[in-house]
């Protein structure tokens, strides 16, 4: 039941030597989600042991270039791979003439659909739902339409505890009940609690991704409590003037939006690329919101499983 | 006086976890020819420690992705470093339609002005010059209309001996024509033979780049004699079908045009992402022609200057 996120990219508008443009991977009990896809994210999913056949969702969150160029070069090799999965795409309903236009010129026909999900960047809806997870839209402040996302796992059942199933002649039918939290009546017409009969269930894990943002306060009860954020620190906080005017965030402005929102892990990234050594965006951050990280190409973060108390 | 090609991509399609797509920048007396641009392209010129700022000319062999889907991140990418030198395109005419759509949309404006020099890929003729090189188109056999490149440096004059010029007291008028072979007539009216002022000139320095194609030897008289020869082998002889199927060539018939057109070096590239192992393309190529080695991204080609004979 894994539930971990890789960092394809973390670099701003333009690469560095080190830092690739903007995608991320969520795996969701081997579901693969993946988030943005600047230029160059195919070879990151490559490189990150991802197989491209296991992505059939791409989530979009604003059509800068930095942020969808790596589609069309995806595109063309689901094409060339003959992939016959639906994929589906979230993005500003935009993103369809672009890429129709682009795929009538480069590939004349596909070996697969592609489902377009046009977004309302402006609300916060679930855009997304399968028997594991929710994905809904979280409202961005950014030069053109933009929005963020959140990644909610389906609540848990409760877990049986070991070997109540035959201590206690449990009927397979009545299994289900227990889970989602029923005493059980045995054949002596006892009653066992069904504390004595499970364990709590696994805690939600949750994941939000905000980017490309200036800082807004109304993503904050969307973000509530998650477990990792994934926040844009575009600049040092001594740019502010520089990320007003731009539409992006500083070090700072992230960390107050993780320490007011009570996240549990806050992860920097979308670096300017005037950034060698990130550290210093860090510190900063740490110094309102201490368990602060910065994002790095390739790293996984990882959200292990823990029971409800 | 370097003459030296990078190698920043060598994989054909779609790129591999080792391998990116096709790109090659040629450094001549520090100025930087980049040849085909498909993605990601921008970050190994980043990682190979090329300045963006120094490539003025970007020659594309042909329409297809994986040799063009850079273009529109590099565009971008200069776009937002406010470069105003003039970046000079030469490709098919088509590419002006696609990029200029594509600026229309995510640049708005550029910073710099884009100069498009339309190619004709069926005919050899002289496309760029300078008063150090010359390039021009080589007629390829494809499934789309494809060139490849020929660089050759401009002659080199003869190199002055070491201190004819005091010795012999000759004013600085008369070096330009004795470095062009003319002999000297000093104040005693003794004539001074050029081969005792001057040593032979460094030899002319060629690269080719012949991609994508299938096997023609149209090309062998075209690229006669070049000390570098890059010709995909993006099959083993094994799959020679499929080659013919898709105006693809084999690492034989690489090896076969860089022996009929007596080349000093092959290079062998624009691999099937298949080959995770390409020692096999090698080795049969070194059996006709046996100085043949495999583009490896990153890996660099230096051509020494050395004097005729």
């Amino acid at each position: 039941m894994t539930f971990e996120l890789t960092i394809l990219g973390s670099s701003s508008a333009v690469p560095t030597s080190k830092r690739n443009l903007t995608a991320h991977v969520l795996n969701v009990h081997e579901r693969f989600f993946l988030i943005d896809c600047g230029e160059g994210t195919q070879m990151q999913i490559r490189k990150n042991k991802i197989r491209l056949g296991k992505i059939n969702n791409i989530f979009i969150s604003h059509l800068h270039g930095d942020h969808i160029f790596g589609l069309f070069g995806l595109i063309s090799t689901f094409n060339l791979l003959n992939r016959d999965t639906d994929l589906h795409i979230y993005s500003h309903p935009e993103l369809e003439n672009i890429l129709n236009r682009h795929i009538e010129y480069f590939e004349k026909t596909l070996s697969f659909k592609i489902v377009y999900h046009h977004l309302k960047p402006k609300l916060n809806e679930v855009i997304y739902e399968d028997d594991k997870i929710v994905v809904e839209t979280i409202p961005l402040k950014h030069r053109v339409p933009a929005c963020g996302f959140k990644f909610t796992e389906k609540p848990h059942l409760r877990n049986l505890r070991k070997n109540v199933v035959q201590f206690h002649k449990i009927p397979i039918s009545q299994i289900q009940g227990i889970r989602e939290g029923n005493d059980f009546v045995n054949e002596d017409n006892e009653i066992i609690s069904n504390e004595k009969l499970t364990l709590p269930p696994y805690k939600i894990r949750s994941y939000a991704y905000c980017t490309d943002t200036a800082f807004t306060e109304k993503i904050v009860p969307l973000i509530s409590g998650v477990d990792l954020l994934f926040h844009e620190a575009t600049y040092a906080k001594n740019l502010k003037r520089q990320a007003k005017l731009t539409s992006h965030s500083t070090s700072e402005d992230a960390a107050k939006i993780a320490s007011m929102a009570k996240v549990k892990k806050l992860i920097l990234g979308h670096f300017s690329a005037r950034y060698k050594d990130v550290s210093s965006l860090v510190n900063e951050a740490r110094e309102i919101f201490p368990n602060t990280f910065a994002a790095e190409d390739g790293e996984k973060y990882q959200i292990e499983l823990c029971r409800e108390e």
